[in-house]
């Protein structure tokens, strides 16, 4: 029924990609028909129809009906999506996954304070609670200029003693397994969404229409059941999306 | 440092909390204070103040501060928690759930169609497509007759022959695994988030202020990476909070 090693229709497909990627073929080009690719590279109709739907597959274009397959606008619309579930995609740094989808990350720190009394939140239905002295960092996570996430965290300050001292820059994550040898076990993280109006007090993204935002409420514990770290963070929601996938346990405890 | 061995403070903090269950403290009511707890049950203020942050943790009361702890409404303002990432959670049917959290579920199915080209969506940043036939089901999903969610799904007929001639009230992925003897191996979901504004064309929701809404992308995939479902549905941001539970791989494969 179907051919192994090395189909014909992949290699198809991988060239009209290298040449979207190379900008060969601009945003908005059309890229070859069905019929096209059959002349060109003498394939049946299957191949040629395969070969599209793999490039289409992949994001880069988009059939009109009745009209042709069209170079996508990798950068119109483009939503940045991160991974949740993940505990090694939490580790990678916003600055660096953002300078790797090609924007100028800046940060705006406006406050960094420490709360002698502890604080609390609410994640998954249930009430934490990080006793004192803590650690708040509220900081504006920006895109070529543009506000993408009012982050704000909360760090126990007993577990993670002068950490006001330290360049912060770096994943928070991976300063508190390095630098002081935690053991972190879970991450808890709850979404919810909420409409920003614009010059609504404590929005600091500028929107001039109402907007949808993610609202994040995060902690971090340690081996030991400690909250090492709440978050709570706001995304903008006509940049981001969050995915997550889902697998059957395959060994059951 | 530490007491071990049913310390004093969980036993009242139980008690407390069973005070609440059974309706003896209603909500907005005052729970016995540090000094009373200390002269109820002859105990320091250590124990009685982990007693009531205890009650506080596990969500029953909330601290105001300089006058007193009092019992929280658990309904009002409730969010219905679904836990993203787990396979098994996904498993549970919507009305099983709602009926688990005191609702009355109410579904309306505003469409059943066949549609005989194939569907595509956008899910993690790739374009997955289903070919035809495809069975779409546009389902409105109410709790106590309030719209919670507005869901459709496409469910490959190649992979399902003759679905829809089955009772689709139950979870569609028993429904795969148990009729159609599918080894179901991994589920992609996506979550945005846009605002719905009143009487617009679609929105189904009957709000009178606009209203954040989550957008969920989802495919289920089988072993052989084929696509069994998609689905489209938006959740009411006001209800809804969607949580994850990440824990570092401790194998890698």
């Amino acid at each position: 029924m179907s051919k192994s090693t090395n189909p014909k229709y992949l290699d198809i497909s991988k060239e009209i990609i290298r040449r979207i990627e190379s900008g060969e073929l601009h945003p908005g080009d059309k890229v070859p028909s069905e019929n096209e690719l059959i002349k060109t590279y003498k394939i049946s109709n299957t191949t040629a129809r395969k070969s599209l739907l793999e490039v289409e597959i992949n994001g880069w274009v988009s059939r009109v009906k009745g009209k042709g397959t069209f170079v996508l606008n990798r950068f119109q619309d483009k939503y940045l999506t991160r991974v949740l579930g993940s505990f090694e995609a939490i580790k990678e740094s916003f600055n660096d996954n953002l300078i790797k989808e090609g924007f100028a990350p800046k940060n705006l720190i406006l406050e960094k304070t420490i709360i002698e009394n502890g604080i609390s939140s609410n994640i998954n239905g249930r009430h934490y609670i990080v006793e004192g002295p803590v650690l708040k960092i509220h900081r504006l996570r920006f895109a070529d200029d543009m506000l993408l996430k009012d982050e704000t965290r909360y760090i126990s300050m007993k577990i993670c003693p002068k950490i006001n001292m330290l360049d912060l820059e770096q994943p928070l994550l991976k300063i508190y397994e390095e630098k002081y040898q935690l053991e972190l076990n879970e991450v808890q993280r709850t979404l919810g969404t909420q409409i920003l109006y614009p010059g609504e007090p404590g929005n600091f993204f500028e929107n001039e229409m109402p907007l949808a935002v993610f609202v994040l409420d995060g902690a971090i514990f340690t081996s030991e059941g400690k909250i090492v770290e709440l978050e709570k963070s706001y995304y903008r929601g006509d940049k981001y999306k969050f995915s997550v996938s889902a697998k059957p346990q395959l060994l059951k405890k």
